[in-house]
């Protein structure tokens, strides 16, 4: 008899209705815990340590076989696992990130990405889009909110990644520059800034609580003597002026454009003439429908803040002129799905 | 300036390795929760009578309208809408599926796979495979468990469809046939043998709670006095003997071989000679990791039962053959990503 060898649920006439699509889609909460729970089990770092078979995996998780295949078998549908004569092997993705004795290591963002915090966010969208978003949001950007410190923290290793793309374009070694990173979080974006041009200061701003997180950072990377803080609401705090360089990462998706022209009025001050503002965000096209994971990303705003969403660069561009900026350059920083915006003053 | 207009993030040579996948897959819970969301609030009923736009979508769904954008830019991104100059649309499956007017409208099947008990089956993964499964799972098949009353419910318009496809393969009208369903839940797969057969007598086997609404169904659809009912644990009950037909569908994956053969041979011994097994399943590949979501069904095994799994044909043939069974025919139930495996006695 032929073994059903299909590729494909459903190979269909692009007109066919299937329920297939709905079906899947109601099952891809799985596939964020199914990650979660493979690092979680360190699973990864096993078969990179050469336990490739359930038999040999289960031993080492300490789990049960059943539960380790299903499991092996999921990830190897969704992409971080490949699969051949029964025995597992790391994708390129798996291996550089997902593996713990790899230095590119990012297991740790599941500390914040699927908290039970965040989760809980997104339980009733129909709620949320009622209500124009969560009545008392994680993101509602509390004073001292420790959702954040946990941010800091577990977001590190993907932001190192970011930051070793931003740093070379933005430190300008050789010259002395001032630099304020504002909401600076885990401080990654300014101490990269600080390793890449030992002749530079950084001024981290953001809630005191979170401030600890990235002095602490910035004595593990050595420029604690060029790393300074200033704690509390950056809308709110006195920022200084002279600066060379402003970085604002992944901040103005918390707050709609008021608010942003609000602060970019502000950060305008604080620069120098011919100084640079330097804005990383997911930007989607103009037709906030693409790229996915850009686009997407709108919705986040919506579970965690009362007014963020995803900003194209026409909106960012209208949002600099009337703070006072001139002319912005995009780039995207690939293989992230991040884009780097820089303004000068 | 040029616009930024990418296709996708991060265009990339395969050995380049990429975070995309990983943070695209720690969101992936609310894709789930997105479309579900959007089922609650009716959004695709109301596009499909004319609301296309955010101002018309917040109005009709007393929501907010910077909720209604991010909704609807996300349910565009995952393959639900689509978006054209400010306006949307509805893909062939949420016309056929997602509005509430069309005929087979399955907006419903949310109810279970997205019921919050169902959720938190999935919250702790590694503990899953630690433990070899749940706890106390709702799949623990225990008597008369509530969830499987909602299942029998919300699940109507998925199966119904699955049914239509497979009443005219086994009823064979104009013939006198006497028909058991196993685990009949909603009852719909013997309903719709009862009506593609007016001459088919129906015996629906499920616990007590669940054939209520089995009988209801039935009733519904004028075959009451042709469908008869055997309460309890299909394990354990007395069945009855001389039947032409047995319909297993979605059954046999929540137990093991053992206990998959031990049920075989009493549905075995309860044919007449002759008479046909129908099982109706997610069939996997023999690699197991293919077709997607028939292989990545497993997981539900996982988490909802004890010793559940998705089985290959090479795995029901064994069981079938180990219970005295013949030869066995499979066949896809396009569009659905579930299969029909006829065995004869």
């Amino acid at each position: 008899m032929p073994t059903l060898q299909a590729e494909t649920e459903s190979p269909r006439p692009a007109q066919q209705a299937s329920p297939t699509l709905i079906f899947e889609v109601l099952h891809r909460h799985q596939h964020t815990m199914a990650l979660k729970g493979a690092i979680d089990l360190e699973l990864f770092t096993h078969i990179a340590r050469g336990a490739t078979t359930t038999a040999a995996l289960a031993e080492r998780c300490h789990a049960d076989e059943r539960g380790i295949r299903i499991l092996c078998d999921f990830l190897t549908v969704i992409g971080f696992l490949r699969k051949t004569s029964g025995s597992y092997s790391l994708t390129t993705d798996s291996t550089v990130f997902l593996d713990k004795q790899s230095p590119a290591y990012m297991g740790s963002v599941t500390g914040f990405l699927s908290h039970p915090v965040i989760l809980d966010q997104f339980r009733d969208i129909a709620g949320l889009v009622r209500n124009g978003g969560p009545d008392n949001g994680v993101g509602s950007m509390s004073p001292d909110n420790d959702i954040w410190v946990e941010f800091a923290n577990s977001m590190v290793p993907m932001v190192s990644m970011v930051a070793q793309l931003v740093a070379p374009i933005v430190a300008k070694p050789g010259s002395r520059i001032k630099v304020l990173d504002v909401a600076a979080g885990h401080g990654i974006l300014g101490i990269s800034v600080a390793r890449a041009n030992p002749a530079a200061e950084i001024i981290a701003a953001d809630w005191k609580n979170v401030l600890k997180v990235a002095t602490a950072n910035a004595a593990k990377a050595g420029v604690q003597d060029r790393f300074h803080t200033v704690p509390g609401d950056v809308f709110e705090s006195e920022l200084g002026t002279g600066f060379d360089l402003v970085l604002v990462s992944n901040f103005l998706h918390c707050f709609d454009a008021t608010a942003n022209i609000r602060l970019l009025k502000k950060v305008q001050s604080a620069l120098k003439p011919g100084g640079q503002l330097a804005v990383i965000e997911f930007v989607p096209n103009d037709d906030k429908v693409s790229p996915p994971v850009a686009a997407s990303f709108a919705m986040n705003m919506l579970g965690n803040t009362e007014r963020g969403d995803v900003y194209t660069l026409t909106e960012f561009n209208a949002m600099f002129r009337e703070a006072g900026f001139g002319e912005s350059r995009i780039q995207q920083l690939q293989p992230t799905p991040l884009s780097l915006i820089l303004v000068s003053r």
